[in-house]
């Protein structure tokens, strides 16, 4: 599924310097530098201001990692089902399951709070290059890090602040692209108040489950709504996507407006090898014992299949997400292209004498990760928190370095906890998500086992964190005793900043202290002697390349707006061609009646009421990534005709380059969401809904 | 631990082809080409053939992956803790976890039989080299590696058959050397029964558990003690080895006697790249997974504690060593080396007429892996039975396909089926070892699991195994249905033949031969596309190799009997010294009283009369790997120094190179084991035998 990598064990390498030209039959574009021309060369299809307005208006970030689009005029959003999984379990409980059973609610009034949840509309990009690289002009190394930090922090808050007291309050969020190249303002307006209308059940949302996760031909029917509301009541919308109902023929051209989380396209290839030699094969072995964790705890009992559900789904949906990214690198075919690519740029740069202080950034890196790997392990387990996993230490942490940060003046914190930051943070912090005792014993012990392995049961940390005790009974002791679980004694913490946090006896809030010391100093190893290093190369190389190749490329994703575009298509793999669309007979053809591959029994039932050959889903060969799962795919004349939810296995290597021959995006079909409202579900005022909006 | 990586989820590469020129500081070399001059050189010391002689008669080979050495005149065996799991789990039952506990035998009456064990002493080697070349002149691809195995079992036939009638049965093995460059017939004398005597509480053998596994420095006391029977009675066996109690000084020269299981030092490049891009990451990532169901499974009860302990440490052991080894392949200053060194040989194979025909050897090799590539999933999972996990589908499998194999001409069978391996494989297959069916479905709905997600539920194979059933609910059916716990049954399958197996009802035999054509289909495709061109190649490439720098380098490991030497040492680890040995008040002090950093309760209670100064473990840097678990390490007049148990973290990059600098082996002190026997197991009767042999 296309949501990103969660950082649940620590996050990816951010993404940094730039090397080979993107060519423009791919990629993953702003609405500010479409190539308009381009695609009407390639496509004949001429996508006008207006056009790029109303979409940009019409499709939202969903805070979280995922893509949504007004559907009606009264705040209605079209999503992907697994972008609701986590308000499906806040809605759960033991006997309720709304994440298997799904839920419809049939007026606003049936409508729940997802409490976690808000959605993002972009309104305004504003360039703010000159004023970033002004602010780091002569300062070199830490310095110049730390004043770049400041700058953004000082334009967000100065952005924000010119909403004060409008009808229209707006966050501002400083962008930073390819690699540093350019610094952007976006300008959001926030809905904070989002619940949920419609989810079908687990089964034909993930029929097929992980073993038809990233394949094509795929049968999901991967949606659901949502509805923004503002001051208690449904959100008004004017710009919205209309459905076209017959969706888009095979060779059609579409396009797809989404927030693409991460790609590597420009690292370098020192970068590169450091995701392969040291992030990626680190990540996938404990992502793997966990998921063996995880399928055994599920195992035990139905309710603890409920509990796991969610966490499972999305640590299954990284390991083979991250997987086969690590599969593409370590081909050492695409290893060498990128050397190859790589050692042109550097050429072209040497022996161009106006970019001679570029010249030396890619030995910068490469020295500035030999360092990075002599503390890697210690900075994922302490600061990161792969030694200090579940959702009870995940609240101590935020609380206990909240509690710090906010003392301190905007421009002094750490970048997410800015005053621009807190407000989701906070909503973060407070909402009563449910707490499972069981699964945190089993995430938190699992933590403290992988930190003793990693760095050794002679690391002062882990003396800290464990005393003499064993990683299971000091995890076991500490959830049962800890009372983070209660909302109400986490707003009274983060409303008594630190004084409460100081007093607090709390032993999961002690740990964090005890280990505050030394997460903060890797942190500050690692923005001033690492980080510093890449963003000051990462804005030479970039200055480079915009010297030598233009402005004819795209940045790399960076879970911001972006709008891709291709045509209906499948591929041919082997010696085998895949046609593009599915429909609902060979789902049932492909029910075994055996999880993952059962559907629910109301689609047995109403099976003799529908059209068999209704298409379900698709492929295209638009440039997508993880974050653009519930992103709008859309016609030349801006109408729906398409939900992404998923990529091919050969997507997945995209991380890395676009592969044209291969790769596919996958989506969900309109005829089959408005078939399974009408016929399955009878959601017939949320079908006038839709159709009023046509 | 230095055990081999155990074929748990398919079996490393063999390994092949030369490329760079061994150096002679370091090597596991063969006892018939030992660098006497060299050593004397280096060390000062002069080993004549009685040395070598008498070593290599008290050293034996423990049948599955371990070595030993005779203590006693009569048959006694010193070995690892880690070499007996697999009888102390056959020893132990509910209530009764022989493995915890340990066991002392006060007289040979009280030793009970370990059932699948077998030891060997090797007693001659006899090259034949020229007659296996012999067979296979003039013949290319699948028929030459077709002949090759026909004359090599037909020489280990012949061979057997001059001792038959005799009054010591020999088995013959044939060895392959420098991968194709030579080939041997070794000659065992084998000790087919095989008893207890002495073994030391888990938590003490080993102490400190997974996170201390491959560290130094290292408190274990990872010692057993076997005993050799012949017709009944404790055998004879008057070459053994004197204890030296105060062991060997630092830096003193040492030797080691073993039997390495595998290294892949003369692997080509691609070879090394199938390890690092397919191989190893399938495996780890498997294994880890494998990994956390384990623990999982252990924390639900003692009893499944109990059980998969076993099981459990095998896993971690083969994991730890191959995520390190796999780290080594991935790193690019390794990689280039071996780049470079072979380039350098393949340009010095050029430039030499008389070396033509092996000048195409490389670029075979690279076709014959790049199309190993496209099937090895399928090879890995069907054939090699990553798909069908577990004792008892093992059991299921062996015996349709050992009941298929003879029926055939000795000459046609596959090559673990011929006359001279079923002796060791029926004795596997009747042994009455314990089944848990909770961890009989743990692994084979595992491998169900794997197999569904590895080959695709649309997969032809997985339609066979699975039908319309769930993975976990295909696996829980057919362990409850079958009969094949009951050593009866077997007994009877196997001594009925194919008539029976066919016959049979039980449904894993039936799932065994659903499945066998599929498998041998796979086998027979490795055989003549990958091995063939593998095994040509390599002899090929040995050739060229023996011609350019003769003969003063050694053959990579193949679980066959090689010495080692070097001192007693530590190494400098960044900026700190770690010294060579390591005391039983270090031990003390490292006991936190939580697993697995606790001691058994007699180590507290007799704490008082221990000379806590006692040296414990030490490191050398001597040449070992997985295999010379057990091995005895000798001074310079054939005394028992130590006795082998594991290598530090570095050496496990041993796989590929030997690192002089870093690579350690690290061994249980004589000291540590005697006091242990005196004065903490009041063993008296073993410390006189032992006495005796002084």
């Amino acid at each position: 599924m296309h949501r990103p990598v969660a950082a649940l064990l620590g996050p990816v390498l951010a993404c940094l310097a730039a090397a080979s030209p993107a060519r423009a039959d791919e990629g993953m574009w702003t609405f500010d530098n479409f190539p308009r021309d381009e695609v009407r060369q390639k496509l004949g299809v001429d996508l006008g201001a207006t056009w790029l307005d109303r979409v940009r208006r019409s499709t939202v970030r969903i805070e979280g990692g995922c893509t949504g689009s007004f559907v009606s005029p009264n705040g209605l959003v079209l999503t992907n089902h697994h972008c609701v999984t986590a308000c499906l379990r806040q809605l759960s409980a033991p006997g309720r399951d709304v994440e298997a059973a799904g839920m419809l609610a049939r007026t606003p009034r049936e409508e729940p709070r997802c409490e976690a949840e808000q959605v993002s509309v972009l309104t305004r990009i504003e360039e703010v290059t000159a004023k970033v690289l002004a602010a780091v002009a002569d300062q070199t190394g830490a310095e110049s890090n730390k004043r770049r930090k400041q700058q953004l922090t000082a334009l967000e808050k100065a952005c924000e602040d010119t909403y004060k007291g409008m009808k229209d309050p707006h966050s501002c969020e400083a962008v930073t692209l390819y690699g540093g190249g350019q610094y952007f303002l976006y300008h959001y307006k926030r809905y904070d108040d989002v619940r949920l209308v419609f989810a079908p059940e687990y089964e034909i949302a993930f029929f097929g489950g992980d073993p038809d996760n990233f394949e094509f031909p795929r049968w999901d029917l991967d949606f659901s709504m949502l509805r923004a509301y503002e001051n208690g009541k449904p959100a008004r919308t004017p710009d919205y996507l209309r459905w076209r109902r017959s969706g888009a023929a095979a060779g059609e051209p579409i396009f797809v407006a989404g927030h693409p989380g991460s790609t590597n396209r420009l690292m370098t290839v020192a970068e590169l090898q450091f995701e392969r030699e040291v992030y990626l094969p680190r990540w996938l072995l404990r992502a793997s014992e966990l998921r063996g964790r995880y399928l055994h705890f599920a195992a035990a009992s139905p309710e603890n299949a409920r509990i796991v559900t969610e966490p499972l789904f999305g640590l299954e949906n990284s390991l083979k997400s991250l997987r086969n990214q690590f599969y593409a690198l370590l081909d050492e075919n695409l290893m060498s292209r990128k050397r190859r690519d790589e050692e042109k740029f550097r050429a072209d740069v040497a022996r161009t004498p106006k970019l001679a202080s570029a010249a030396g950034a890619w030995d910068d890196i490469d020295k500035a990760l030999a360092g990075y790997r002599a503390y890697f392990d210690r900075l994922t387990f302490i600061e990161r928190g792969a030694g200090f996993q579940g959702e009870l230490m995940h609240y101590a942490r935020v609380l206990v370095r909240a509690a710090i940060e906010r003392d301190k003046p905007n421009g002094e914190r750490l970048r997410e906890y800015t005053e621009g930051a807190l407000p989701q943070l906070k909503q973060d912090m407070l909402a009563s998500n449910p707490i499972y005792p069981d699964l945190e014993r089993l995430r938190l012990g699992f933590s403290f086992e992988k930190l003793v392995e990693t760095l050794g049961p002679d690391s002062p940390v882990v003396a800290k964190v464990l005393g003499r005790d064993s990683p299971q009974n000091a995890a076991a002791a500490l959830v049962g005793a800890t009372g983070l679980a209660d909302p109400a004694l986490r707003r009274a913490l983060w409303d008594g900043g630190r004084a409460a946090i100081e007093k607090s006896t709390d032993p999961m809030i002690r740990l964090a202290l005890r280990v505050e010391p030394d997460a903060r100093e890797l942190r500050r190893r690692y923005e001033d002697q690492t980080e510093a290093v890449l963003a000051t190369s990462g804005e030479r190389i970039a200055a480079a390349r915009f010297a030598l190749q233009g402005t004819n490329t795209y940045p790399d994703a960076t879970f911001t707006l972006r709008l891709t575009y291709g045509t209906v298509r499948g591929w041919r793999e082997g010696d085998q061609d895949i046609a593009p669309f599915t429909d609902l007979a060979g789902m049932y053809r492909r029910a075994t009646g055996q999880p993952p591959f059962r559907l629910p029994a109301v689609w047995l039932d109403r099976k003799p009421k529908l059209s068999l050959n209704t298409k379900l889903n698709f492929s295209s060969n638009a440039d997508i990534v993880g974050g653009n799962s519930g992103s709008p795919v859309l016609d030349e004349k801006g109408r729906l005709v398409g939900l992404i939810f998923d990529g091919n296995i050969h997507s997945l290597g995209g991380d890395y380059w676009f592969d044209p021959t291969l790769n596919r995006a996958v989506a969900v079909h309109p005829a089959a969401m408005l078939q399974a409202l009408e016929k399955v579900y009878d959601a017939g005022a949320l079908v006038r809904e839709l159709t009023i909006a046509r």
